[in-house]
C-alpha cells in the first residue's frame, strides 16, 4: 500500500491526517455550513447551531464525504465541482440534527464538554432547530441533482430515525437480540458513515463495484467504532472499572457485551438481569457482579473480536479501490477505531 | 365559471366536494400512506402514526396536490403516472411530522379530539417517529425524480421550521411586526398549502404561469385561513366570549388582532399589554379588557378585511387556470375558510 503524503504526517491520528490532507476542502466545508445555517428572520436558529457546530466536533462524517470523492478522482475528473462540498455540509447538518433531538430524547446535559442546547435554551428550540436543519440539509443535497445521491440520503435519514426508535423501545427489554443490536448501531452510527462514503464516491462518477466497496467501509467503520465504544463504557476487556465504566450499565441499555451475556446466563444470572436491567433495581456491587458474569462468558472477549472483525472488514473493502494516498489513512482509521481496545 | 359535475354537491362543503371528486386517488394516497408508515423494525412508529393520522384529519394537503394536478391535466397527459399521488402522500407526511413536533413543542394534551402521543407515549417518541415520517417523506418525493419538485418541498420544509422557531421567539414579544406575523403563518400554514399546489401543477407538466397561479393560490388560502382562526381565536368581529374563545391571549401568542391594536395602543393600553402579554400577569377580566381596546381600535374589522383579501388574491389567481370542474371548488374552498367570519 503507497504511503507517499501520509509518512510525514506518521506521528498524527489518523483524522488528524484526514484533516491536514483535506484541509482546503474543510476550509469550503465550514464556510459553507456556517452560511447555510443562518437564518435571516429568527436568530435563535444560528445560535443554537452555532453552540453545537463550533464547539469543535471531528467533523468526521464531512470528512469521510471528502476523501471518497478525492479516492474516486472527483476533483480531477470535475476541477470545478462544489458537490462534494455540498453533500459534505449536508451530513455535518443531518448529524447536527440528531444531536440536537438526541439531547432532548436523552435529557443530556453535556455534549462536548459543554452544555446541551436543551439546556442552554429548551427542548423546544432544540426540536424546532433540529427540524431547520434537517430541512437545509435537504435544501442542500437537492443542489447537486444527482437524484441517487438523494436516495442514499434519505434512506440513511430513515434508517436513522428508525434506529432511534428501535433503541429507544429496546431500552431495557432483555430479549433483544444481537440482529437487533446491529439495527440500532447502524441507525445510530453506521448509516451516516456509508451514506458519506457512498455518496462521496458516486458524485465523483465511480465504478458500481468502488461506490458498494465505499458503502461497504463506512457501514463497517461505523459498526466497529460503535461496538469498540459501547465495550470502553465496560472498561474494555480489562474490566477494570474507571471513571467512565458503568455508564450504559447505570441507564439500562442493551449493548453487546451485555446482550451477549444474557444469551448465556443461568437461572440465577436471569434473575440478576432482570433486577438489574428490566427492572431498575441496581444496587452497590451490581456492576462489579455485571462485569463478572460477562467475563465468566467471555462476553467482554466476543464483542472485541467482533469490533476486530468489522474493522477488518472496512480495510478489506478498500482493496478494490485505485490508489490514493488517502487510502492508507482510510484504513489507519479503521485500525485506530479499535485500537483502544488493545 | 363553470360548475358542472359540483352542482350536485352544492349542499357539501368545499373540502367534502373535493373529497368526493378525489376519492379515488384519495384511496390510493392513504394506501400508499398505510405502506409506508411502517416500519419492519420499530412497530412503535406505525402505533404512533396511526393514531394521529387515523383521528381523520381533513387530508386538505394531499388534496391541494391532487386538485392542481387534475386541474393542469395531469391524468390524461400520463394516464398511468402515480406522481401526484406520491407527493400527496409526501406531504401528509410532513404535516403530520410537523403535528408531532408541535405537540411536543406546545406541550399539548388534545390533537383531533384524542389524547397526543406524547401523552400517550412520550415526547421522545413524538420527537423520532416525526424525524421517521419527514425521512420517509424525503424517500417518497425522491421517487418521481423530480429536482423542481424536491426543490419546492425542501424549500417549504425550510420556511415551515424556521416559522415555528420565529413563533417561539416572537411569543410573548410585543413589538412583533405584522411581516413577522406574516412570516410565521407562512411557515404554520401557508408554506405548505402553497408547496402542495404548486409541486402539483409542477408534476403535471404546467406552463410557468400556472404553476405560479397555483403557487399563489395555495400561499393566499393558507394565509386566509390562518387569520381566520387567529381571529375567531378572539370571537371574530362580535367580539361577544364563547367557549373557545381566548385561548391565544391566554397563552400570550401575537396574533394579527393583537399586533393591530398594540400598533395603536396609547400609553395606558401600553401598559396593559406589557402587563398581560409580555409579562403574563393577567387576571380575571383582562380577556374582556381586550378585546373592548381591540373593538375600539377596529382591530379585529381590520383583521378581517385581511383575511378577506387573501382568500379574494386566492380565488383572482385561478383565473389563469384551464377550465375544470375542480376551479370552482377550489374557488369556493378559498371563500368557505372566510366564511366562518361573516
Amino acid at each position: 500500500m503507497k504511503m507517499d503524503g501520509v509518512n510525514e504526517q506518521a506521528r498524527l491520528s489518523p483524522q488528524d491526517q484526514l484533516s491536514a490532507w483535506l484541509s482546503a476542502d474543510m476550509a469550503a466545508v465550514n464556510a459553507l455550513i456556517r452560511e447555510r445555517m443562518n437564518s435571516e428572520h429568527a436568530p435563535r436558529i444560528p445560535e443554537v447551531t452555532a453552540h453545537l457546530i463550533e464547539a469543535g466536533g471531528k467533523r468526521i462524517r464531512p470528512m469521510l464525504v471528502l476523501a471518497a470523492a478525492h479516492i474516486c478522482g472527483y476533483p480531477s475528473r470535475a476541477p470545478q465541482g462544489q458537490d462534494h462540498i455540498k453533500l459534505a455540509a449536508t451530513v455535518e447538518f443531518i448529524h447536527t440534527a440528531t444531536l440536537l433531538h438526541d439531547d432532548v430524547v436523552d435529557e443530556s446535559a453535556q455534549r462536548r464538554g459543554r452544555p446541551t442546547a436543551n439546556l442552554l435554551w429548551d427542548n423546544k428550540s432544540s426540536v424546532l432547530v433540529g427540524d431547520y436543519l434537517f430541512a437545509r440539509a435537504f435544501q442542500l443535497m437537492v443542489e447537486p441533482g444527482n437524484l441517487q445521491a438523494l436516495n442514499i440520503l434519505a434512506n440513511a435519514s430513515a434508517t436513522i430515525a428508525e434506529g432511534e426508535v428501535l433503541q429507544l423501545t429496546a431500552a431495557q427489554d432483555i430479549t433483544t437480540s444481537e440482529e437487533t443490536y446491529l439495527k440500532v448501531v447502524r441507525g445510530k452510527t453506521a448509516a451516516l458513515f456509508s451514506a458519506a462514503t457512498e455518496s462521496g464516491a458516486l458524485i465523483a462518477g465511480a465504478s458500481p463495484e468502488q461506490i458498494r466497496a465505499l458503502y461497504t467501509y463506512g457501514d463497517a467503520l461505523g459498526i466497529a467504532f460503535q461496538i469498540a465504544d459501547d465495550l470502553l463504557d465496560y472498561g474494555g476487556t480489562s474490566a477494570a472499572i474507571g471513571k467512565n465504566t458503568g455508564d450504559d450499565f447505570r441507564e439500562r441499555k442493551l449493548t453487546l457485551p451485555l446482550i451477549k451475556a444474557i444469551s448465556q446466563a443461568d437461572e440465577a444470572e436471569r434473575a440478576f438481569w432482570i433486577r438489574v436491567i428490566e427492572k431498575g433495581q441496581q444496587q452497590e456491587g451490581d456492576l462489579e457482579e455485571a462485569l463478572r458474569i460477562m467475563q465468566a462468558h467471555g462476553a467482554l472477549d466476543a464483542a472485541r473480536s467482533d469490533a476486530l472483525a468489522w474493522s477488518d472488514r472496512a480495510r478489506e473493502a478498500l482493496s478494490l479501490l485505485p490508489d490514493h494516498p488517502l487510502k492508507a489513512t482510510l484504513s489507519a482509521l479503521a485500525e485506530y477505531v479499535v485500537s483502544r481496545l488493545n
